[in-house]
């Protein structure tokens, strides 16, 4: 991985600078990330990209070419030599990638000098914003989905190297595959794909379409078990010629246009008639969480998801903050404005019945005693990530990210998993 | 740069694995790339990431690592010889980066094999789509700014590794600067940043914030031509506090909450009334074209823009898609529902008056004649972009790009710079 110490404002050198001039740059800061709202009416979110970010943060190094940009706008040789020698010396405590959030919750607790916490804002923020958006959009799909199989193929419509990461955020919330074979290759999502309108277009002649020819090219080339797309011309054909060519064992056929509940309903059916009974009917086009839960009681055994995923649908950033919260033992806090937030370093609690589901999370002053739970079961939220400036043993796996998401949507209160805008699924304290 | 050979979706290789077995891969191809609409009710769109595409391209090579991905799908060693030896050897002509563009504009015309074609679909649409989203949102704001300067500032709402492309499209529709260090040092776009609230807090102690030892500390450190952030406590507090440690020179102040055009007039009264009457006023917080323009009678100076720019304003993703349009000289098109397409490789031209306003755009077949241009100026608006699987001598710089974007938006009708939703700013005729 190249250095990753540019993808950084540049008000976070000048602001270093002006520390260092000053005196201010060693003095002991917290820096907390947290959203102060869900989006668009949103029930929960959930906490990805974290497994990114430590592994950013060991690239995030100014060699000489970072170092050339930074004395572009800084005259101060003491800033750049004191970026030359720049590690992250401090800790870092963080709700495990998968855990769900809520408004307030303190994601990520960052600690050290301000020099050294100051110049992760930038990249803390975009790869936290970034992942969670896509991740809490993608858990809302899974849920709607309710089991059915989920393939990721957004990459068209996100940035080229953003694509790799929706795939992995998707995947650790719930999706089985990914179209996206960078993410494949960085991530181990497992990769999923067939054909396109194009192949079966590439079969025309003067006179006119061979759909026959471009199937029995699929199947001679992937065999049986392939999916083939059978929506370019007419439906009806389309399945009649799949299942002519393919016989009735047939892996699947995907409808990516139409009305796809009354297409899929259709489909079904002739493929019974045809005795494909196994074959599955995969769609795609436009789906988003809404349109995979109307399509719930229809005969679909899985849903292709592209656009609405990469863009968060309708979410496409967490809108999470980095907040300076503590500077030598005093909390600070802005207070000019309704983007107030609240000084001090903290910690969370996330209390629960005995069958499981969630309650209330509180959040308190780390320096205080952990609030009392009335009964319920707690359990902590922080969990230290990085110790020293180096990443602590047993971080979570993707795998097990992505059965922490499953566990965390189990626990919800039922009124949290509705797709509708609401409240969050569950009230937050805040104890000061 | 790192291969971009697997930013690709599986499918294109299951298709190429296809399309070798069947001899339909070598079948001379034309693919087109076309946005159906422009979302949201926009009149317009600008084309941006054709200079990062033609640099990509130069990157699309299947070395060890990458065939190992794709050899775990493919059992054929003939695609996965095919793949070791791709180059691609065709011809792409396009919109020039920067011209604008109407719904079936045909933005890129991609030409060769099917086989070399297809594998360029996921890559060309990732990097089109996300840049132009961009550029288009980032358009309406500069019109809407009317001159005024605009920093780019949206890094930690955006991928991190997206966040330069977002630098870059904004600068390329107009933008002045970016807060963004890998833009600066990847494409050159000019830098720009001050302070943040943290530096203020920073300067706290157990008697309170001292807000005047931070703004000493930042101007020690950068000068009284920096812009002071006069927002953490009380503005005019702030607003006294800076002026009377910086004097009346001072470059700058920024607000970034409240409401921004109560608080710039108060402010400039109050700097004007300090004898600052030349210190400018920065406004952030939540800006998007709509905000920006009803701030058009305020004093305000400059503006900083984050969220909503780096997510396209509301639409994240411009929505082209890649299709196969030709095929051996035969015009191709997808005919099952209301996504189709028009086949047969296609120019485009845009007519105009003499005065320079564009009238229309007229989008016909490249094997017939030019249509007749009734007395309007004739713009020819595909332009080549790579041969042979060259980049083409004399590509736009982004500068030049700089140049189109606002000579486009000087040519459109008065009603298309329009910020609500309407009909695309001219008509777009058809010719088969």
């Amino acid at each position: 991985m190249r250095s990753t110490a540019l993808l950084t404002d540049q008000y976070e050198l000048t602001m270093l600078a002006a520390a260092l001039g000053d005196g201010s740059a060693h003095r002991r800061c917290t820096f907390e990330v947290f959203a102060r709202r869900l989006p668009n009416g949103r029930r929960y979110g959930v906490v990805a990209g974290t497994g990114r970010l430590v592994d950013a943060l060991a690239h995030f190094r100014f060699e000489e070419s970072e170092l050339a940009i930074a004395a572009g706008f800084l005259d101060s040789s003491k800033t750049i030599d004191w970026l030359r020698d720049y590690r992250f010396t401090g800790d870092i405590d963080g709700y495990p990638e998968g855990e769900l959030y809520f408004p307030g919750s303190p994601i990520l607790s960052v600690r050290g000098s301000f020099a050294e916490c100051v110049l992760l804002e930038t990249l803390a923020l975009s790869i936290l914003n970034h992942d969670s958006a896509i991740a809490s959009a993608a858990a809302r799909m899974v849920s709607a989905a309710d089991g059915r199989r989920m393939i990721e193929m957004g990459s068209r419509r996100a940035h080229e190297l953003a694509a790799p990461s929706c795939s992995r955020a998707a995947y650790l919330a719930g999706f089985d595959a990914t179209s996206n074979l960078e993410a494949v290759r960085r991530f181990g999502v497992p990769g999923a794909g067939t054909s396109a309108h194009a192949f079966t277009l590439l079969h025309s002649a003067a006179d006119g379409a061979h759909e026959a020819a471009a199937f029995r090219g699929q199947i001679e080339a992937l065999g049986i078990g392939t999916t083939l797309l059978v929506d370019t011309f007419d439906i009806t054909q389309g399945v009649a010629t799949a299942i002519e060519i393919a016989g009735p064992e047939l892996g699947g056929v995907r409808i990516d246009s139409g009305d796809l509940g009354v297409l899929a309903r259709q489909v079904r059916d002739q493929l019974d008639g045809l005795g494909a009974t196994k074959t599955r009917i995969v769609v795609s086009g436009d789906l988003d969480e809404y349109a995979i839960a109307a399509l719930r009681a229809e005969p679909v055994d899985a849903y292709g998801v592209g656009t609405s995923l990469v863009t968060g649908s309708g979410a496409p950033t967490a809108g999470m903050v980095y907040k300076l919260v503590e500077v030598d033992g005093l909390p600070v806090a802005k207070r000019s404005s309704h983007k107030e937030s609240r000084g001090g370093t903290k910690k969370a609690i996330r209390l629960s019945r005995r069958t499981g589901t969630v309650v209330e999370e509180i959040v308190y002053p780390a320096a205080g005693n952990q609030p009392a739970a009335n009964g319920f079961e707690v359990r902590e939220l922080l969990a230290p990530l990085v110790r020293g400036g180096e990443p602590v043993d047993g971080l979570p796996t993707l795998a097990d990210s992505r059965k922490l998401v499953a566990r965390g949507l189990v626990s919800l209160p039922w009124e949290g998993l509705k797709l509708s805008a609401g409240e969050p699924a569950i009230p937050t304290t805040f104890v000061n």
